[in-house]
């Protein structure tokens, strides 16, 4: 597969991960190939949308006869970099840090957890996820010696000052931020920031829209 | 405010959320007006977009003027249904139902906690943001009782066909989902289900961009 820079839109990336969900699923229910129709149907997204989107890298649909599902897939990994096994951290083993450690789909998307970290006394040394909770202070050395990717900011808004410049120190390439505040770090840090109240305010818009008089 | 039902595209609705944080985000600085030029430097997004999105719902901007944040955020919380205080119950007290109940920005968004449900005995009867934990066995009385509108669903993928099905008879308006899992529901029922990792996938995607060797 080309490992060269793509040009992809920003709007079609950000459609990918999805792609890729439901091509994965297609492919363990054993499913080579599937039509753009299909597809829509399935995904609740225009035909012609997924044609432009798939498009955009190389296609992999023939007239007719539909698309590679498993090149496809294999396909989107590259362009999203799944393949690289990015090593990742957690900061924070609060209830969030908690559940995130426990979601086992990073591991199916090629994501290696490698450590969590906390600054609370009674969490270090507990074991989550088979790694035990290490104490902030050995944040350099453990990523000094790991050479880690990405880091899971699972921390309240207080504590994220104090974090953050120490992994832009340590040459994170990529912060995921659950912290609800923004983060300044230099453009060499790739930063995706969480706003989980974002689906709840669409559920929201879906009830209204069910309900207009608002019973 | 008008309460009849607005013909937004759900491409703009999806936008909604993240324009009604932005907004009051800039209510809590004090400012009152904004053109979309300024709005567009800080949200990344371009001023024609902006501009069409809130032409969508009748404007609000005066040429050369700007828009009135405080008319604006308040439409769109009204477009968003925030101002109907949606009672809201969380099933799953494990580690993720616990960090989502401490979501201190639901409350802020308008909806109303009222109760948090677990099977495992161990968990039942401690206290979590103020609530009991209480048996799923009471699910229907709590619910016929206190007319829940949302319940977030916190539960493994194993547990969800126990509690939909029930959830759905309840007349529950809406699921937030949790579960990684796709759940069957008459249309009645408004789903919006969250995939935590197409986020983390999105950061691989920066990161490789930036370092398109996979160094």
């Amino acid at each position: 597969m080309k490992q060269d820079k793509r040009e992809v839109p920003i709007v079609v990336v950000k459609r990918l991960p999805r792609y890729y969900r439901y091509l994965g699923e297609l492919l363990r229910q054993g499913i080579t190939r599937i039509s753009s129709g299909e597809l829509s149907a399935k995904m609740g997204v225009t035909a012609s949308q997924i044609r432009q989107d798939f498009n955009c890298f190389g296609g992999f649909g023939q007239q007719g006869y539909g698309y590679n599902i498993e090149k496809l897939y294999n396909e989107i990994a590259g362009i999203l970099g799944l393949s690289h096994g990015y090593k990742t951290i957690i900061i924070g083993a609060g209830h969030l840090g908690h559940a995130l450690a426990n979601h086992s789909n990073f591991a199916k998307r090629g994501f290696e957890l490698v450590g969590i970290f906390d600054k609370n006394p009674e969490l270090i040394g507990t074991i989550i996820h088979d790694l035990p909770v290490r104490s902030v202070d050995e944040l350099e050395s453990f990523c000094a010696a790991q050479s880690v990717d990405i880091a899971i900011l699972a921390l309240p808004k207080s504590a994220i000052e104090m974090v953050v410049p120490r992994l832009v120190q340590l040459k994170i390439k990529g912060l995921w931020n659950f912290s609800y505040t923004d983060i300044a770090v230099p453009d060499s840090v790739a930063v995706e920031n969480v706003h989980l109240s974002d689906g709840l305010m669409t559920l929201s818009y879906k009830i209204t829209q069910a309900n207009p008089k608002g019973e």
